[in-house]
Formats: structure tokens, sequence, C-alpha cells
């Protein structure tokens, strides 16, 4: 009898398991071979312990740590007797990610994910991102922390995922331009009166999409694209010039990458983020998912228009950060984060959200970079301050 | 002073040169450096002698070869003083695939360009392949001789170009599926009915691709797309149940893979075959080419719609030559030549070709392979002496 020889099993950790993200990965590894292939040295969720502690049986998790030091006692008692780790809190977070691991999936959204996956990083993880703040905020930190850690970088997001596939690694040189589809939102055809008119209800309820709350309305109002475009300057190297962003309703072609010989070459897929995940699990293989096929006879059409930079001053806004570079990525979504909020509350309109990260950028443009993540959180606390003072003046 | 390294020049020849193929393989050529950059060690014609000549002066070809014998002394005459040989006729179009190259451009349409094409396979010579024949007639000869002769064959087909820019290499057995895309050509939306009446004259009227008058019957029967079915077959080894046809009038998305993980990655452009061409002659290398880029805001949309198997059988019986395989595609191209004549010379009518075309294959099924070229001519000339005589039959 031959006696194959067995793969190690790939070592995967997962900050955010209990977001969307994180559920759809479980779901991926869980079809790619399940604990017959994979190891997950740790996972992290923050409030549904219930959940947290199913994730962390079924994969056999050596360490599980929720974000909310008071949920201790219930994650503990939940996974006593299991052998699994139990932890809480920011300190517990960043022990997650220095847990060794060949791949990190940095599923938590926001600024609190930044140093969990800084420590995955040092520690030369590969690492599937699908953390904005990152890139957006931290980017030039994090590509040379990125750098000297030697771990891969690949992208989660459909988008950057897309422009990843279609990225010849040997032809960097000859890429022209970055071509980023966005759905839209629901407000794409809205005139500007009625952008001034919608409510966070409104704003919420994404086309293509199943997303939360937030990242619909970023969505709405293309600064989920302008984050984008950020982080696709980071991650590609290319100059802010070489972004363009084009209105692709139907979110079929996930995006685009146009080379120096006319060429355009594109990554087309149902609207489901388990491809990009797979992709970057998987990668340099690709293996067989269980995601739609896409049917171009069904599709019937694909359409493609401008954004109009007037009803969707984001796209500008991120222009202008990608220019001014230093911390100006970490001051638009720090600005932007606290304008959000102040809609969703209904404490000021969806058009107002735009010009407060505008007046917030310019207050804050002094230059400043970032030389520790310190010093992005402080620029993200001081976006968020500056941002609330200008809402105040202007009520 | 620093004297830099001067690269060798690249050696192209260029069988069919003053076809369309040809002409644009020296616009690119020229746009990417000329003598400067390419040696042209052979270019061959066929009646246009004095563009023919023009462009062996211009490249400083080392020979110069008219298909037709009675042409030599033209020939020869007009290149008196040029220190450029002069050749004639079959012979002599194999001697020019036998000199000396680095890439040959196999651009002579038909039947006559399989002898100097496999001669410079056999050199070891990489091959830019614009002739169907090599491949729908001749396929199990020549991808052997390919592996033999060692040479990369690099398709300029803008369909099998773009499927091979996205076909990733390490990557072969995570191919789910080919799509080949099709312009569906001038009649996509008439009946059978209309189809019945049409003229040689309406069929030659292509939309987006500007072609000789058989090509455009050929795209508008659909034909064209049966023969790149098979042709795709060989280039990619999939089997023919992989390969699908989508009808997309607008000829951006130039074709596209399908890969096991549900993503599909495609090349796009404009109509323009110097995308193809260039890629081909500078791969691995993309340089810049003067080709228009993509807008895609002023493209505005895609179409897609499933081929119509009942208009269009040619389709139906590339599936049939493929299954039954050997020496079927030898024989459905040269009855579908034969019937093309005929439709030409007004002899029968537009959907009669696909009933000569099946008539001639199903009589001739009978497992034959080919051992060597002689057998893919004698294969060729008996299909159109049976589809001649099934025509006379049916009169």
């Amino acid at each position: 009898m031959i006696n194959p020889v067995r793969p190690a099993k790939r070592r995967i950790s997962i900050l955010g398991s209990t977001g969307s993200i994180g559920r759809n990965t479980l779901d991926v590894m869980s079809h790619l071979g399940d604990r017959e292939a994979f190891e997950v040295p740790a996972i992290t969720g923050k409030d549904n312990i219930d959940l947290l502690v199913r994730q962390a049986r079924q994969t056999g998790a050596g360490f599980a740590v929720t974000a909310d030091p008071e949920r201790y006692n219930d994650l503990k008692s939940a996974l006593a007797g299991t052998g699994i780790e139990a932890g809480a809190g920011p300190a517990a977070l960043i022990e997650a990610g220095l847990r060794d691991t060949d791949l990190l999936l940095a599923g938590i959204v926001g600024i609190a994910g930044l140093a969990p996956t800084l420590a995955a990083v040092a520690g030369g993880a590969d690492i599937a991102l699908a953390n904005k703040e990152c890139l957006v905020s931290a980017g030039d930190l994090f590509t040379s922390a990125m750098a000297k850690g030697g771990g891969k970088l690949l992208p989660v997001d459909s988008e950057h995922n897309a422009i990843f596939q279609v990225l010849e690694e040997n032809q960097r040189q000859a890429v022209e331009r970055i071509i980023l589809t966005a759905s839209g939102g629901p407000f794409r055809d809205h005139t500007r009166e009625q952008m001034a008119a919608v409510t966070p209800e409104l704003a919420a309820a994404h086309p293509n999409w199943s997303m939360g709350v937030k990242i619909s309305i970023d969505s709405a109002s293309m600064f989920n694209k302008a984050l984008e475009m950020i982080e696709a300057r980071h991650l590609f190297d290319v100059r802010p010039d070489q972004i363009e962003v084009i209105i692709h309703p139907q979110s079929i072609i996930h995006s685009m990458v146009g080379y120096c010989d006319g060429s355009v070459l594109a990554q087309l897929g149902v609207p489901d983020m388990r491809h990009a995940i797979g992709y970057a699990i998987s990668h340099p293989r690709r293996r067989n998912l269980p995601v739609e096929r896409l049917d171009f006879a069904k599709l019937a059409r694909l359409d493609f228009t401008a954004p109009d930079e007037i009803r969707f001053p984001s796209l500008a806004l991120a222009r202008t950060a990608m220019q001014r570079g230093g911390l100006q990525g970490a001051i638009l979504n720090g600005a932007k984060e606290a304008a959000l909020e102040a809609f969703i509350a209904g404490q000021i309109g969806f058009l107002d959200m735009a010009d407060i990260v505008a007046a917030t950028m310019d207050r804050l443009d002094d230059g400043r970079a970032a030389h520790s993540i310190e010093d992005v959180y402080a620029a993200d606390r001081e976006a968020r301050a500056v941002a609330v003072a200008v809402m105040r003046e202007s009520a």
C-alpha cells in the first residue's frame, strides 16, 4: 500500500471571525477541508459570544478572544473543558495576532484592527486584508511593516482582490491604470436635491451586496470607494492619477487593470465575498469554491457610467488625501467616521458628510506623517474631534 | 561616457506580410523600434509585389517571397541592387519558414500557410499564429510539432490571444471553461427566413472589424467562431464541453477564462488587431502600443446573448468535429471553403452552407487521422470534392 505524504495543515488565524467576512471565511475553510486542511491558532470576535464559542469549537481554535473585556467571564466559562484558551480586550487581540500562523485574515472593522494586524505582520505571516484602516489610515507604516515582515499581502476586498488577480507580477512597470468598479449605491441616479433629503434608512439599503449599516451608507456616499482608492494606491504602488473609478451597477466586473499596450484585464464573478476570501486563502493555487458561476446570457448586459464627482465629492477628497499624503488618509477616515455617526443619529444631512470631511482635512493639513501607530491613533482621534467641532460650528 | 550594452535585435519573419495581419504587424514593429529593434529574415506576399518590395526595403528583409511563381521576375527586378534575395512559389515559401528566426508571424490565410509554418516550427522558432488551418485542419500534427520544436505558440487571433493573456500558466488544472466571445455578425437578430435570403454582399459587411469578404461571411455564418472553437481546443488543451460561445455584439471583451473558484478573467480592448499582434511580438513583456484606450463611460454598456445553434448550426458542427477528432476539423474546413465559394458565386443560399458541411463531414466520418501533412492536404481536397458532389446532388 502506498502511504501518501500528508501535507502540513495550513494555519489561519481570523481577526473578526463573527463578522460577515469572518463567517464567510469559515464557510470557505469548511468547504476546502475544514479541520483536515486547516489549523486555527486564534480567532477573535466581539459581542456574539455564542457564535465565537461555536466557531472555536468547530475549528478547534487554540485561542479565542472577545474584544470586549467585560465578556471575558462569559467566554471563559463557555469554553471550559474544551482546551481552548480564552482572552479579552485590546491586549488579547494583539496576542491573537502574535500567535504563530501562516496566514492572518484581518477582518476586524475599524481602527481597532490595526494593532493586532500589525502584530501578525511583524511575525512574518501572510495577511489576507479585509480591514480598510490598515491601508487608508496607516498605509505607509503598514506597507513598510509588510516589507520588513516578509509576508504576502492578499487583499480580500472584492475590488482589490480582482486587481490582484489580473496584475501581472512581472509587468508592474507596464501598468497604466487601475480601474475600480463601483455599484454607485442606491443614489447613483439621484439629483443633489434628492440626495440632500436622504435618510439613514434609505442610505443603508445596498442594491447588490448585503452589508452592515455603516458600510452601506459609505457605499451610498461612495466614501467606501474613496477609501478603496487610497487602499489601491498603497496596495499596488500606483500614482493617484492612475486610479480611475467607473460606476458599474451590476457589480459583476469586480475591477480591472489597464496596461500600456491598451489591454484591460478584468476579474468577474457573482457578488459573493467568498470569491476573494477563497482566492486569498488558496493563493497561489485556485481551488474549487461553491459560488454561483456566471451565466453571461442571463446577465444580458453590463453597464458603465462615469461617477459624478459633484454629487459624490468623496472621490475628489480621496484624490486630495493621496496627493497630500502623510496622515491625510487617517484624517479623512476619522472625520468620515464622525460625520457618518452624526448622519446615522439624524444630526446632519447626507451631503453634509463630505463637507465636514473636507473641512477637517483642510484644518489638519499640516504635512504630518505617521512615525508610529500612536501617530495614527492620534490623527484619528483629532480628526473625529475636529469634525465634531466643525459640525457644532455650522449647526 | 557609459557605453550601454545593446540588446540583440529580435528576428521576426512574416508569412503573409502584405495581408491585413502582415501590414498591422509591420505597423506595430515600426512603432516598437523598427530596424533598430528588429531584423526580418524573411517576408512573403502574393500579388501585391509593389507593397512586398516596399516592405522588404523598409525592414531590410533578408528574403522576400511571392507565393505566385509567375511573379518571380517582377519581384526579382524590383529588388535588384537592394541585396534582398527574391523567391517565388511553394518551395520558396517553405524556404522562408526555414530561415533562422526568433519568431515567425504565420499570417498566410488558408491551407497554403501550413507547410511554411511547420518548417519554422521544426526549426524551434516561436510562432505567432494567425493562420487558422494549422490548428483547425492539422491540430494534432501541429501541436506535437510545436512540442518537438520547443518554440512558444502565441495566438494572434483576438479571441485566443485574450484567453492566452488570462490563462494562468501554473493553474491550468483550475480551468473550468473557455468563453469565446462572438460579435454574432450582421445577422445575429435575423430570423431563419431572413437568413435564407441573404446575399453575399450583405454577408460581407461586418459590424466591428474590417476584414476580407470570406472572413466576413464566415463571421456572418459563425463558421469563423466554429473554427475558433476547434483552435481553442488544441491551443488550450481543453475538452469540447469546456468551450462556450457567447454573443457579445460590441467585441470589447475579446474572450474569457472561467476558473474552478468561480472567477472569470477577461481581456478587453478596442477592436484593433494590433493588440494581439503587439502582445505576441512583445511576449513575455508588455510594451506601449498606439491603440485607442478603452473609455468605459463612453462604452456605456456591454451586451451578451446566447448563440442560437438552430440559426447558427456551424457551432454544433464544430462540437461534432471536436468529438469525432482526427481529420474531421480538416474536413469541416475544406467543405466550408467549397460551400463558401459556391455561396459567393451565387450557386447556393446562405443557410445551405452548414447543410453541405454537415453532409460532407458525415460522408467522410471514417475515423481517419493525420499522420503527415499530406494526409491533411488529402482530407482537405477530398472534403472540397465531396462538398461539390453534395451540392450537385441537391441542385
